[in-house]
């Protein structure tokens, strides 16, 4: 990965992209990849991340932010497709003032309705049921 | 503008880019428009959309996409810059399903902390303070 100054390496994302901590992957290319949220806001709460060492949107050039925009596409088309689900919400925090828990860019595609949302990164879920998604969603991708 | 066969043109946002409504403008270039949302969910709330005829994020090319998302972060560059604010949240409702309400793709920019975040669309701001933001947000725009 590249890195921007202040990014920390030790955050949780960045542990998952060197493959020391173990993730529900749903997708991968060699610029971003996609996984389940294990502290699900709806059921198939997904995120995407790049391959890239930046903690907000400001801090990724525009082709590495393409490349993952991309995937985020991808990702939803499949939740969409895979789920039977037709309202998903794109949703991304930047800085620990906006509420953002990890300090590396990720995008959190959950398919539900504003209204009906969990709370952010409050509760964790059911394992095996996640599992189960993201192999259900990762069939198509 | 390019059109999607199910897009529908009489959308607020698709009038706002024909010049047939009016909207605080911050900013604009060929291919995107950024302006103030007059239901703000927080100080600050701008939207950004593109000059492209799409729902949702699955309906936009890749380029398209690209261009809009560098508008996403000009805007939100300005946001901090200009109103002393750390924290911005990026949302982004597909479908009605998941609580869309205009049918244009279009990205919320909330300077707020998503705990404290005021309900979607639900109340009118006062708009000589959103005009206020607008002109301070656009002078490094």
């Amino acid at each position: 990965m590249n890195q921007n100054s202040s990014y920390d390496d030790n955050n949780v994302f960045a542990k998952i992209l060197r493959d020391e901590l173990p993730c529900f992957k749903i997708y991968e290319d060699d610029y971003s990849l996609a996984f389940m949220d294990i502290m699900p806001q709806a059921t198939g709460h997904a995120l995407v991340i790049p391959k890239f060492a930046a903690e907000t949107l400001l801090d990724i050039p525009a082709d590495m932010l393409s490349h993952t925009m991309t995937t985020v596409q991808k990702v939803m088309s499949a939740q969409k497709s895979t789920l039977g689900v037709e309202g998903i919400i794109l949703m991304q925090l930047n800085g620990k003032e906006a509420g953002q828990t990890v300090p590396h860019l990720h995008f959190h595609l959950i398919p539900e309705h504003l209204a009906k949302l969990k709370g952010h990164s409050s509760e964790m879920g059911d394992m095996e049921q996640i599992k189960a998604l993201a192999e259900k969603i990762s069939t198509v991708l």
